[in-house]
C-alpha cells in the first residue's frame, strides 16, 4: 500500500526546487518550512489512509451512467466530500474566496500524493483547480462572485471542454457554436468529447468551461471564445435553480483511470431547459478564449506531469516492497539460508534503482517548475520575467519527461513482479494502465517537444536556456569541488552530458533561425528527453550536495552516482539524433505510404 | 484490421534468415520457395480473415469458469476447431503421427501471424506444439502411440505445468508430489498456477505435462520429474474413458490476453476419480524432468519472442493506418488543403519509422534463430554444432529483445492514436495489454539476459559469438562496398556499433573468467539490448542489400538508414553501462533497504 513519501517531497521542495532559500528570504511572506511540512504531512496522511484504499474499487467498478446520471464508484462521492471538507481544494486559491493563498508548489506536492493514491480520483479536482485559476484571471466580477467561493470550497466542481471528434491537438477546427442572446448570455450548441468528470454524483453543481465559436468569428484558433456553462443555474441567493440544457451522453471505456468518468457532453439539443440551447456566460473577451485557456494550460500541464511522478512513486514503492519479500534463486554472493530476496539479484536491483532515479528526477523537475511559477508570481520586472521564462521552459519537460517516466517506471514495476505483475489484483498493472494516458492528454508529449523547441528555447533570444545551462554547469562544478568520493564519476559525466545538451540546443536554435523547421521538429522528442536526463542527474546531484551539507547519509549521493554512471550516457545518442537524424527520417518517410 | 504481411515475412525468411539459399541447396529436401509462399499465404489469409475478427470478443468476454468447466469466448471453440482442421497445428510435427514435417521456421512464421491476429488465441496451440516436441523426444513409444496423433491433429491440446506459488523462476523449490504406484503409473498431488489453456471447451481432451517431485528425490532442480497427466483417460481403442483427478480451480484476472484461460490447476485432491491422486505417466527418466522441459524450452522461448514481433506488427499496421487517415494541424511543408494527415508531422513519422524498424529487426532476429535450429536439425557434426550454437545464442535475444520491442511498439502505437489510443474500442490499448506478459513468461527477460551472458557467450570458449560478430562485420563491409548512396552513413555507424558489441562481449567473457559474476550480471540486460540493436540494423542492411540486388526499390535501404542514423547510437550508452555500470549499482544497492 502506498505511503506518502513526505520527507522526500519536503526535501526536494526545500533543497532542490529552492523553497527553503525562498522562505528564509521571506519571498512567500510568513510561510515557514514548518508550516509546509505540517500541511504536506497531513496531506500525506489523507492520501495514504483515505484515498489510496479506494483506488482499487474505483478501477474495478469505474463510473456508471444511467438515465443521464453518472455514479462514481462506491465510496467515491463521500471520499470527495471529505477531501474537499478538509480544505484541500483551496490550498492555493485566492483568500478572498475562501482559499488559503499558498504558493502553487504546495498544491503540486499535495497533488503528487493525491495522484499516487488514485490518479482517477485526483484528476477531478485537478480540473476544478484549473478552472478557478481561469475564472479568477479572466472572469467578470459577477461570475467570480457567483461561482468562485463554491468552486474553491469544492462544493462544486469544474470541467474543461476543448476536444471535439475532429478537433483534438488542433482546436482551430472546432464546431461548437455560441449564439449571443443580446442579454449578456449566449446559447451553446455542440458536442464535446473526453470531458473528465463531466458528470458525477460527488458535487451539487458542475461548472463547465466550454470553448465555442461565435457567429462570424474568424476562422481557426483566433475565433474561439470561452464560456462558463453551469449544469444548474444559480439563483441570486446562491441556491441552485433549473437545469441547463446539457447532459452526459456516454462514458468512454478506457484502458485506465476507470474511476474517472470521461464524458461525451451534449450542449443545446433541447433535452433540458425550456428553450433549446445551453446558456453560457462569456469568460474574458470574445474570440480570446484560447488566451484564457492558456492561462491555466501551463499549470494543467505541470499537474499532468505530476501524475507521471505520482505513478512512478507508487510503482516504485510497490516494486521495492515486493522485491524485498519475494524470494527466488540465489543471487551472486548471497550467504543467507535458502533462496535470496529477488532484490539481491543485480538485474532486479538495476530495475529498482532505475525506477528510483527516474522518479526522483521527474519530481525534482516538476517541483522546480512549480517553484519558478511561484517566484514569478511574487516578483517584479526582470526577476519576474526570469522566473516566468524558467517556468515556461520547464513546463513541457515537466509534462512530457515525467509522464514518459510514469509509463516506463510503471512498466518496470510490472516486470519486477514477474507473473504476479500481470494479475490485476496485484495492482502493478493498474498503475501502468493509469499512467498511459498522461503522455497523451493536455497536449501530447510530441506537442510538448515542439513547444519546447519552437517556443521555449527562443525565449530572450536563447539567452534564458543558455543561462540555465550555465546553472547546471555550476552544479557539476560543485560536485567536483565537494571531492566527495561517493559521487564517483558524476562530475565528469555530467559535464559531458551538459555539453551534449548545449550542442543540441545551439543546433536547434540555429536551424530554426535558418528556416529548417522540419529538421528541428524531427529531433524535438529526443531533445526533450536529453534535457530531462541531464536535469535528472543535475538535480539529484544538487540534492546529494545538500544532503551531505546537512550531515545526511550518502544515500542521495549514491543514487546520483547510479544515475550518472548507468543512465546519463544516453545523452550522446539523443544529441546525435537531434543533429543527424532528420535527413534519414525525411528520406524514409515515403516507405509509410 | 490486421492484414498478414506475407510478402515481408517471405522476404525476411528467404533473404535475411537464409531460407532461399538453403532451399536452393536442397538442405530441406524438396521444400521449395513456392511451397513456402503458398503455405504462408494461406496461413495469412486464415489469420487475417478468420482469427483476427474474433480477437476483440475474446478480449471483452475473456474465458469463463463455471462448475469447473471453462468456456472460451463466443466463437472461439469453433475457431480453434476450424484452425486445427486446416492442419495448422501439425505443420512441423512428425509425419509418422500425421504432421507435415516442415522446417520449424515455417511454424514460426505462421505463429507470427496467428499471434498478430490474436495472441490470446495463438498461445493455446503454442503449448500443444511444445508438448508434441517434448513427447516425441522423451516419451515412451506407448505414450507416443496413445497421444501424439491426436495432439498433432489438434483434436487434443496440451499444457505445461511448471509454476507453483513459491516456485516461479526458481523451479527447484516446487512441492507437487508424484508417488509411484508400482504399475508404471504415478499419482500426482499438488497445485500449479499460471497454466495457459489449462481447461477449455475447444478440444475433447487436454494433456497436461506436469513437473513433480518423487519421494526421496534429490533436493533442487535435480529432483524433478516430468509426467503426462491427461484430463480424460484414453481407452485401448483410443476412445476417452473416465475423468482423471484434476481440475481447474480458478482463472486469473489478467491485464491482457483475456481470451486465454490462465488456470490454477489442482491435482489429486479427490474431486474426480475413484481413488485420490491424479494418474500420470513418466516422460523420460526419473529426476530428469527439467532436461525434458529444456528440449522444448528453446523453441518455447522463440515462440514467445514471436509474440513480441507479432504484436509489434499489428500495432504498427494499426498506427500507420490511423496516421494516414487522421488529419490535424499543418505539418511543415504541407501544401494540401486544410489540415495534414498526422503522418506528415515529423514526430509522428519518427514514431512510425521507429515502430517499423524495431518490428522488422525483431522479426529478422527471430527468423534467423528459427533457421539456425532448422539447419542444426538437418546437419551433422561440426556443422550441426555451429547451427546449434547459433540457435542457442540467438534464442535469449529473440525472446527478450523481441518482447521488449512488442511492448515498446505497442506503447508507441497507443501514442500515435492520441486520445483514441486510450479508448478500448480502438484496439491499440489491447495490443499493449496483451504484449506486456511476453517479457515475463517463459523466463523473464532478466533471466534471458543472464542466460545470454553466462551460458551462451561462453559457447566454444567464446569462439562462436566472435565468429558471429565477424559475420556482422562482413555485412557492414558489403554495405560499404555496395556504394549505394541511400544507405547514408549505415556502414560507418554499423562498424562503430559492432565494435561496441565486441568490446562489451570481451568484457563480459573476461570478467566471468575472473569470477566477477555480479559485475557481468549487472550489465546483462544492457548487453542483450545492445546485441539486439546491432542485429536489427545489420539484418535490415542484409535485407536492403538483397532488395537492391533483386532490383527492388530502395525502401528497405531507407529504413535501414533510418535505423542506423536514428536508433543505433544507443549502443555506446549500452556498452558503457556494461563496462562501467556495476560499481555504482553495487554502491547504491543499500538505499533500497
Amino acid at each position: 500500500m502506498y505511503r506518502a513519501p513526505v520527507a522526500d517531497i519536503v526535501f526536494t521542495l526545500n533543497h532542490v526546487a529552492g523553497l527553503s532559500e525562498a522562505t528564509e528570504n521571506g519571498t512567500f511572506g510568513d510561510l515557514s518550512g514548518d508550516l509546509v511540512e505540517a500541511i504536506l504531512t497531513e496531506a500525506g496522511r489523507f492520501a495514504s489512509e483515505e484515498v489510496a484504499p479506494l483506488a482499487e474499487i474505483g478501477d474495478r467498478q469505474g463510473a456508471r451512467l444511467a438515465d443521464g446520471a453518472v455514479r462514481l464508484a462506491d465510496g467515491w462521492a463521500d471520499l470527495y466530500r471529505r477531501w474537499s471538507a478538509g480544505g484541500w481544494n483551496g490550498l492555493t486559491a485566492p483568500e478572498a474566496f475562501g482559499g488559503q493563498g499558498l504558493p502553487h508548489m504546495l498544491n503540486v506536492a499535495a497533488f503528487e500524493m493525491w495522484n499516487s493514491a488514485s490518479m482517477a480520483f485526483a484528476i477531478g479536482p485537478t480540473l476544478t483547480v484549473g478552472a478557478i485559476e481561469a475564472l479568477e484571471a479572466h472572469g467578470s466580477q459577477a461570475l467570480k462572485d457567483t461561482y468562485l467561493a463554491r468552486l474553491v470550497s469544492g462544493e462544486w466542481t469544474a470541467t474543461m471542454n476543448l476536444t471535439e471528434p475532429h478537433a483534438g491537438s488542433d482546436l482551430g477546427v472546432m464546431k461548437t457554436r455560441a449564439v449571443p442572446e443580446g442579454d449578456g448570455t449566449y446559447r451553446i450548441f455542440g458536442q464535446k468529447i473526453f470531458i473528465t468528470w463531466g458528470e458525477h454524483d460527488a458535487a451539487e453543481n458542475i461548472v463547465h468551461l466550454v470553448l465555442a465559436r461565435l457567429p462570424d468569428a474568424p476562422a481557426g484558433t483566433r475565433g474561439i471564445s470561452l464560456f462558463l456553462v453551469p449544469k444548474f443555474f444559480v439563483n441570486a441567493d446562491g441556491t441552485l435553480g433549473a437545469r441547463n440544457d446539457l447532459f452526459c451522453h456516454s462514458l468512454e471505456h478506457k484502458l485506465g483511470i476507470h474511476g474517472s468518468p470521461t464524458c461525451t457532453m451534449i450542449y443545446g439539443d433541447g433535452r433540458f431547459g425550456s428553450e433549446k440551447g445551453a446558456v453560457g456566460w462569456l469568460i474574458g473577451e470574445e474570440n480570446k478564449g484560447l488566451n484564457c485557456m492558456f492561462t491555466m494550460m501551463n499549470n494543467a500541464r505541470l499537474m499532468v506531469g505530476m501524475q507521471g511522478v505520482a505513478i512512478a512513486e507508487a510503482a516504485t514503492q510497490k516494486a521495492v516492497q515486493y522485491a524485498r519479500d519475494r524470494t527466488q534463486g540465489k543471487a551472486p554472493g548471497w550467504r543467507g539460508e535458502g533462496m535470496s530476496p529477488i532484490i539481491e539479484h543485480p538485474d532486479v536491483t538495476r530495475m529498482l534503482l532505475t525506477m528510483k532515479v527516474l522518479t526522483q528526477g521527474a519530481r525534482a523537475i516538476a517541483y522546480s517548475c512549480a517553484h519558478a511559477g511561484d517566484r514569478a508570481h511574487h516578483a517584479q520586472g526582470e526577476t519576474a520575467r526570469h522566473w516566468q521564462e524558467r517556468s515556461a521552459l520547464l513546463t513541457p519537460i515537466a509534462k512530457a519527461f515525467s509522464t514518459d517516466v510514469g509509463v516506463d517506471v510503471a512498466s518496470l514495476g510490472v516486470q519486477v513482479h514477474g507473473g504476479m505483475g500481470f494479475i490485476e489484483e496485484t495492482g502493478a498493472a493498474r498503475l501502468l494502465r493509469d499512467a498511459r494516458i498522461a503522455p497523451i492528454y493536455e497536449g501530447t508529449n510530441g506537442i510538448q517537444a515542439i513547444d519546447l523547441v519552437t517556443r521555449k528555447l527562443p525565449l530572450s533570444g536563447g539567452d534564458h536556456v543558455r543561462g540555465f545551462i550555465g546553472e547546471l554547469k555550476a552544479i557539476s562544478a560543485d560536485v567536483r569541488a565537494s571531492n566527495h568520493p561517493a559521487f564517483g564519476e558524476t562530475a565528469g559525466r555530467l559535464d559531458v552530458a551538459i555539453a551534449d545538451l548545449e550542442t543540441a540546443t545551439d543546433w536547434l536554435l540555429s536551424h530554426q533561425k535558418d528556416g529548417d523547421l522540419a529538421g528541428a521538429l524531427s529531433g524535438a522528442t529526443a531533445y526533450l528527453r536529453l534535457f530531462g536526463l541531464v536535469l535528472t542527474t543535475a538535480y539529484l546531484a544538487k540534492g546529494g550536495l545538500a544532503a551531505v551539507d546537512n550531515g545526511g547519509t550518502d544515500k542521495r549521493v549514491a543514487l546520483c552516482r547510479f544515475s550518472a554512471e548507468n543512465l546519463l550516457a544516453e545523452t550522446l545518442a539523443l544529441k546525435d539524433r537531434v543533429l543527424n537524424g532528420a535527413d534519414s527520417l525525411a528520406a524514409a518517410r515515403s516507405i509509410l505510404d
